[in-house]
């Protein structure tokens, strides 16, 4: 009889379901639900008053994610015309670090009418960028004394992060981190919500919240350095049991049992992160296969047997991703963002319309060009830093550079360079990973750009000297989520008994190999030389014309107060 | 009685005369021939047979500059309405070094039909770029043989100037350099075929073929060095007879009479070029203040009462510009060129359809929005060597380059930097200048550019911090080709007898001044410290990454032949 699970991926603007058969991962049928209130970077979404946000701020609506459970969940059911029944189990992955405060019984804060217009009872998203002075605090502390977990986040941590976010409601909002029982990451909350059962999930504790399986969260007295209120935070706000990937969180509750059309009490995994539980989706449960997840930004994913000390990485997390590996993270800020930079300002009208013509995207006109390109013709190199550089540099200052163009420099030339830099910035996380004992044999590549861009994919083999292979499903997170739903079940309810099987049995990968063509290998081993020294140059400290020009940027815009102001005029 | 002059400026595409008044350089009208066959740089214009050029090769017809003649100064005469008998002299200004091989009676090789298939026998225009490697031995052999006249070029001369190109049709071309009873530039030739009288001009001499009023031109056995043939090049092919800007070269034929409209016998002023008879019609004849003529590129004239060696000139001239002074040359290769490679190859169609539906040229459009931007603002900083680097680093190989890009980077930030990019040019121009005892006090600019362009004005005087002025006239070449034929004609015949005379009585400058604002000196002060550091890391040997892009994409191109191949296929 078949069996299927239900994974739920929760991306930047909409939630989607996807629905497989537990037995091979045929996807059987999917449903998206874009978020009401999407990004809320502007104007707090409130009928009575204006409430108007900084730059730098993106909230979300928690409401918008019970909304995915309701929405898609009846609709792949519909959709596959499935027994509901015979669905064994339902796992959720989620951004990360996006998080919110709540009352004790689950409750945001948000949704309390005397708190609902203060911006900091809200979802922080992940690309909140508000809280670099917390972040800069929690690193400032950090190095003075000697924090052990600085070295695993590549010395380091982000405004993005758990207790930057936290610290900053702390500093702006005092009120509002006194209301709230629980700061909590969204993707625990949503499996609360599922199952009545409040969880942490040991991957966003590990790679956002500077937890680790050994040593536990930092201690209090480093809290308290931070601010004596903080002190306390872990244990009055969040919690010290840390639970893992694969394992049941709960059963579904009668409430959303309601909301989806799925029986009660049907097994709900422990919460995950997107890039995370895309891994055993790509097939990789073993160490030396490195994960890309290639979408706006790009994640890279491997696993090791071993604990390394390796600079400038997100993080490594013991069983962070899979269990009894030290899970890696590295990332690069600007990926597909960077080609729609670049099509959205610099490609000029002629392409568009040739494009409108052809009845092309514009990306595909541009990839068609470009591919008519030999290595080293366009006579450009690019610095692909136009949204700084998290790994291996860890330095959001840096800017974007372009050299070598001339007056017969066309727009598939600078294409083609941006995606080369992307390639040349990835090979440096694989040669740093490797160069501190985390060998990486071959690359497996998912989202939406390895889809779409069989040039980028030949560039990158070429580049880096691997292999490139691609996850056969279009939705390898919702996948993998999936794939925990049914571990979650477990064997005797239909479902698998460790990741590793549910991945055998249900991840796939195409057929299509991307091979580095030596000949091209040879050009790009020089200019991925000239690549590193610009690297070096202008990210270690040679040139610092980059942060002097964001400083004169700064101090231009502040000359000139924009129009919107305070995040807490109300 | 009022008494008049004509000047006739020979552009890159077309020729332009006009017709002003004596007294106070008042333009009665102007007009302009458009070049039939323009710039050849892809098939000779023949009926019978299809000879197509290689890449970098630029020529043009002869009779396209006659036909300028006959075109031009009978439509000034009829819509000036004035006696011709009224006119008292004629001056030309050209490109240079535009150059052509003619028979002994002034005939171009190019008109001769067994010869007219041979691109060589054609006139070489000044962005004819395919004798690099006559360039390359030229400068190889100057500085092995200690050649005292290499350090007044800045110790390196181009592939644009007239022994390159006549090296390179011997050594191509060995027949048409024998058929060759003369080489010569086009602004000397006009000026033959409007008097019948053969003169070389000072100018063109002394900036683009190495003479010297001291020391005349290189030694025989330089030339001989070069190639044995090449050993009596001036004496059988040029003239050691080098004439002065403001003699009189001849007056006018009964054939060129007959084809203008003038009286036989009206004075011609000696030939001169574009850039150097601007000087006095911008009002400059005398040391301090130097003249800028900006449009696709900029050419940078000062004048000195000593001489000084300074680094990275085009060329320092006595008397060769003004007589009396020595007269500095500078140049920055792609000005205008660069803001057109911009409009054409990275401004976004929303920009365009704004631009049409608003009724602005796109180019006023980034104007007005750049504009709007603060000093710094753009966080954006560029190298302006899309064309190269003229001076002062004597490099046609180097490369552009953009910093500072991030995801919010709009286009108007881009061409704010691109302008800035040329201005910081100027800076190290000017400073570079004055570092070796030629001071500059303030600038007098004219041409397109200066003319359409306030913010660009504005942004060097602000980046340079001095005063910019500018020439009254917008067509400040032709104004002093008229002149240069009004000192030719002297005051018996109601000209003028010296050229500062007639800058005195004819040229102007506009009511407008942009001087430096204090508050954007500072910022840009910060910004070119930045400039200079990029400057030098890349073009005086740090870092050779754009010549290793340049050689890559030389490779790439020669790994798949053009379509388009020989010179010389017939």
């Amino acid at each position: 009889m078949a069996r299927y699970a239900i994974g739920v991926d929760f991306g930047t603007g909409s939630g989607r379901a996807i629905v497989v058969d537990v037995a091979d991962g045929r996807q059987l049928a999917t449903a998206i639900s874009e978020y009401s209130n999407g990004v809320i970077d502007d104007v707090l979404p409130l009928d009575d008053r204006r409430v108007v946000l900084s730059p730098d701020w993106a909230l979300q609506d928690p409401e918008d994610y019970l909304r995915v459970f309701k929405e898609t969940v009846p609709a792949v059911l519909r959709e596959s015309a499935i027994d509901p029944a015979d669905v064994v189990g339902l796992g959720i992955d989620f951004t990360a670090c996006t998080m919110l405060p709540t009352k004790a019984d689950g409750t945001p804060l948000s949704l309390i009418p005397e708190l609902r217009a203060n911006p900091h009872a809200w979802v922080k998203l992940w690309k909140h960028h508000a809280a670099q002075p917390e972040a800069d605090r929690i690193n400032a502390v950090a190095a003075t004394t000697n924090q052990p977990w600085l070295e695993r986040y590549g010395g380091r941590i982000s405004s993005e992060w758990f207790f930057s976010k936290a610290l900053q409601i702390l500093d702006e909002a005092p009120e509002i981190y006194a209301a709230a029982d629980r700061l909590i990451e969204a993707s625990d909350w949503v499996v609360w919500r599922l199952t009545g059962v409040e969880t942490r999930n040991a991957c966003t504790a590990g790679y956002k919240a500077l937890w680790s399986k050994r040593d536990g969260f930092p201690d209090t007295s480093y809290f308290a350095a931070l601010d004596p209120r903080l002190a306390g935070v872990v244990d009055e706000k969040m919690s010290r049991n840390i639970r893992f990937a694969g394992e049941r969180a709960g059963g579904l509750s009668e409430e959303a049992a309601a909301w989806t059309g799925l029986p009660v009490g049907t097994a709900v995994a422990i919460a995950n992160v997107d890039a995370h539980v895309a891994v055993p989706a790509a097939t990789v449960v073993e160490a030396g296969r490195m994960v890309m997840i290639m979408g706006t930004s790009t994640c890279h994913m491997v696993l090791s047997v071993d604990e390394r000390s390796v600079p400038g990485m997100c993080g490594h997390v013991q069983d962070g991703i899979i269990r009894g590996y030290v899970g890696y993270e590295a990332g690069q800020s600007a990926v597909g963002d960077h080609f729609s930079w670049f099509v959205d300002n610099a490609v000029p009208e002629p392409y568009q319309q040739e494009a409108r013509e052809r009845g092309l995207d514009i990306h595909a006109l541009l990839e068609e060009k470009a591919a008519r390109l030999r290595v080293g013709e366009s006579g450009l190199l690019a610095l692909d830093w136009w949204n700084g550089n998290r790994s291996v540099l860890v330095d959001a200052a840096l800017g974007g550079l372009l050299v070598g163009a001339t007056l017969a420099t066309v727009p598939e030339e600078i294409y083609r360079a941006l995606i080369e830099a992307t390639a040349f910035g990835t090979r440096v996380i694989i040669e740093t990973l490797e160069a501190h004992g985390v060998p990486i044999r071959e690359i497996v590549a998912c989202g939406g750009l390895a889809d779409k861009s069989p040039l980028t994919l030949q560039i990158y083999a070429d580049v880096t000297g691997r292999s490139f292979k691609l996850s056969a499903s279009e939705q390898t997170p919702a996948l993998g989520s999936a794939m925990f739903g049914a571990v979650a079940a477990g064997v005797e309810l239909g479902g698998h008994a460790t990741i590793e099987d549910a991945s055998a049995a249900m991840a796939r990968l195409k057929d299509v190999v991307y091979e580095p063509i030596a000949a091209n290998r040879e050009v790009y081993d020089v200019l991925y030389r000239e690549y590193v020294r610009l690297h070096d140059y202008f990210g270690r400290g040679g040139n610092d014309v980059m942060k002097v020009l964001k400083g004169l940027r700064a101090d231009a815009r502040a000359a000139q107060p924009l129009a919107t102001t305070s995040p807490l005029e109300s």
